[in-house]
């Protein structure tokens, strides 16, 4: 299979294009890395990568900032952030990429724990992955000619720990690698509207 | 208790209005109707709604537009109509109310069923809808001075059979007086961080 991932320069990018390219040619983009250059929270800018890359198999996105802050100092702007970059960025990728990807063809988006077990400060995590989760169950029953749509909510990453350890104290963290099997699940299975907890 | 209900003059609006108005104190509010005028998807109106209602024990909001439609043809702004409506809207009551509620009062937000059970047309509804679960699930656990806040979830509704019906088949419609009774358990109970589906 072509496999595109999107974000395949951070930490879990990294592990999931380890874990596919013996088997599958893959294809990297990111905002300033990778074999293109995109910025998914311009759908236009999406439009062109997919016609830059050419026919394609699956769309793997490991991309998307938010904002934590207290809940009591949130402000509609920061809870934007989330929804603008992690959120429709990703979307933006199946607004496209539907058009485009070969027949059976997937998206695997990215969610996160948050969405299940909140943390201080992340009222906006909370939100965002699951509005992730939910677009994912909604997007799976309209997908044409086979097209297959799933998401992985990783744990907190052990590679991550050392910057977000403090707000993830008790969760069990699980190696990138680990992580990137839930990825390789969604693009060599079959299955479709699925939230791969990694957990 | 002094209840203000956000969108009393609607469907599910005025079946709470009439489950909870025996036993409590009920102001309304709208964007055209109501004793208090506001636009939630404006925080400065939300702000402006809390000095003018004076002190609360529980905020309820039974508002929220969103898009429909084909996924095939669904555009950035049209999700973001449903993220800046359904979703910030009642966000907005939050970030504003946090701060004026009176001590163990609560907030009890509106969902609906196909967050988990997608349905044609509706790829924006289950984003939507689970984004306002999830933000749910985080807030609860940072609000202070013992402030609640719970999600009703409600099927279609029997008196939205006629204008909904023919995106529901096979759903079983619920009265609007069933729905009402799990604003009344959020609001009369004592637990937080809750999604109260009503299917
Ligand atoms: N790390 C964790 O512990 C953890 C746990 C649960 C969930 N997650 C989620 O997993 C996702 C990836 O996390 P990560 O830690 O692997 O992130 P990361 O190391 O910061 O990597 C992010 C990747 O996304 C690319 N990127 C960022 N913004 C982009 C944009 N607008 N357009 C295109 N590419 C963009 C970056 O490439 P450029 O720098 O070239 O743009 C980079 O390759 C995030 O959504 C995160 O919330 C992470
Ligand atoms: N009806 C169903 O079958 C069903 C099922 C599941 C979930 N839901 C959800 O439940 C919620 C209410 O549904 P409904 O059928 O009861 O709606 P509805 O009959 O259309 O009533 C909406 C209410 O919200 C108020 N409103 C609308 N926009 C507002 C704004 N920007 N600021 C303040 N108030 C606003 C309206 O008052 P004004 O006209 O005065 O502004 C009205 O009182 C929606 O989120 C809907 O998605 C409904």
């Amino acid at each position: 299979m072509k496999v595109l991932v999107i974000g395949a320069s951070g930490t879990i990018g990294r592990a999931v294009a380890a874990e596919l390219a013996p088997r599958h040619t893959i294809v990297t983009a990111g905002r300033s890395s990778g074999d293109f250059r995109v910025d998914v929270t311009d759908l236009a800018s999406v439009q062109r990568l997919f016609r830059e890359t050419g026919p394609l198999d699956a769309v793997i996105a490991t991309t998307g900032s938010l904002h934590f802050g207290p809940l009591g100092e949130f402000t509609p702007e920061q809870y934007a952030i989330g929804l603008n970059d992690k959120l429709m960025g990703q979307v933006n990728l199946v607004i496209a990429g539907q058009h485009v990807l070969n027949d059976g063809g997937s998206f695997t988006l990215t969610s996160g724990i948050v969405s299940d077990e909140p943390i201080r400060y992340g009222s906006s995590a909370s939100m965002v992955n699951a509005a992730i989760e939910g677009f994912v169950r909604g997007a799976a029953i309209e997908l044409p000619r086979g097209l297959r749509i799933n998401v992985v909510s990783p744990n907190v990453l052990v590679e991550s720990l050392d910057g977000y350890g403090p707000y993830f104290r008790g969760f069990e963290a699980v190696p990138a690698a680990r992580v990137a099997l839930a990825y390789s699940k969604s693009v060599e299975g079959l299955q479709t509207g699925r939230v791969y907890p990694v957990h």
